[in-house]
């Protein structure tokens, strides 16, 4: 239960893909990273999943983490958002099976319940609460703090202590 | 309007993506290859996806194509369903993209209207037609046929004859 993992944590969406690492090292998670992919509106389907992709994968590179979490997806708007709510997932999973990274799934629910305590939390609460969880200095951006929320998740699942 | 072309065509799915390699030149389109990928169904979605990304990228090594055509997706069965289309959808756009490919999208009934005359069209006549347009000694199996389709319907598109 207290093996060391570094984590790499993603909340994939075309225009803004948060990306998180956090360490667990001795039972005590640290967030070593945490970034928002920003595509501006203009840039075409296809230039936002190069940007995913090669971001997603920089951050591999950098702080090599052994696995990745990721949120699951049930509901979205439309049809449309759902299949490009997609492709920026399979951007993001294609580039963490490139390099092996084991990978997990959570649902959306359990992300905010183990986070927050409620599984219909708003996105402001959760960055407020990674923050004190985690310690940081400052409020991670919105699509940052939903990724560290996964990886938290993925610890809180795992049986280990914050 | 004449102008040579390779062109790659794709029908993406994770399960069974259609790969297709058409060259018009002066005027008259030809199938170059067809391929289906055939993922098993115990396969996880980021192994698919590694298939999917590393199978297109070895068709646009080999045949060196300057575009890619592409369904576009407005209606599917379900969310689920829609984000792991979408999914698969990215490995073949990201795969495109990384080498430079322009991407050209086109409607499923405007694909069908192309190939078959009708939108509503069943996907046996649409491999069908696409044996008959090309003059193909098998009929391509139906994965294969609506890559194919979507590749005839791009030629189409930029008034050249068959």
């Amino acid at each position: 239960m207290e093996t060391d993992e570094v984590l790499l944590a993603v909340d994939p969406s075309l225009r803004g893909t948060g990306i998180a690492v956090l360490e667990c090292r001795s039972g005590k998670v640290r967030c070593l990273h945490f970034d928002v992919v920003k595509n501006a509106p203009k840039l075409t389907v296809a230039g936002c999943l190069l940007e995913i992709h090669c971001r997603i994968g920089g951050t591999i590179e950098k702080f090599t983490p052994s696995a990745m979490a990721i949120e699951s997806v049930i509901y979205v708007q439309s049809f449309p958002t759902a299949i490009t709510l997609g492709s920026a997932r399979g951007a993001a999973l294609l580039a963490a099976a490139q390099r092996g990274l084991a990978i997990h799934e959570y649902a959306p629910r359990r992300v905010k319940q183990a986070v927050v305590g409620t599984g219909a939390a708003q996105k402001s609460q959760v960055a407020f609460m990674v923050r004190t969880l985690l310690g940081l200095t400052v409020t991670p951006p919105p699509d940052a703090a939903d990724a560290i929320a996964v990886g938290l998740t993925h610890f809180q699942s795992l049986g280990r202590r914050r």
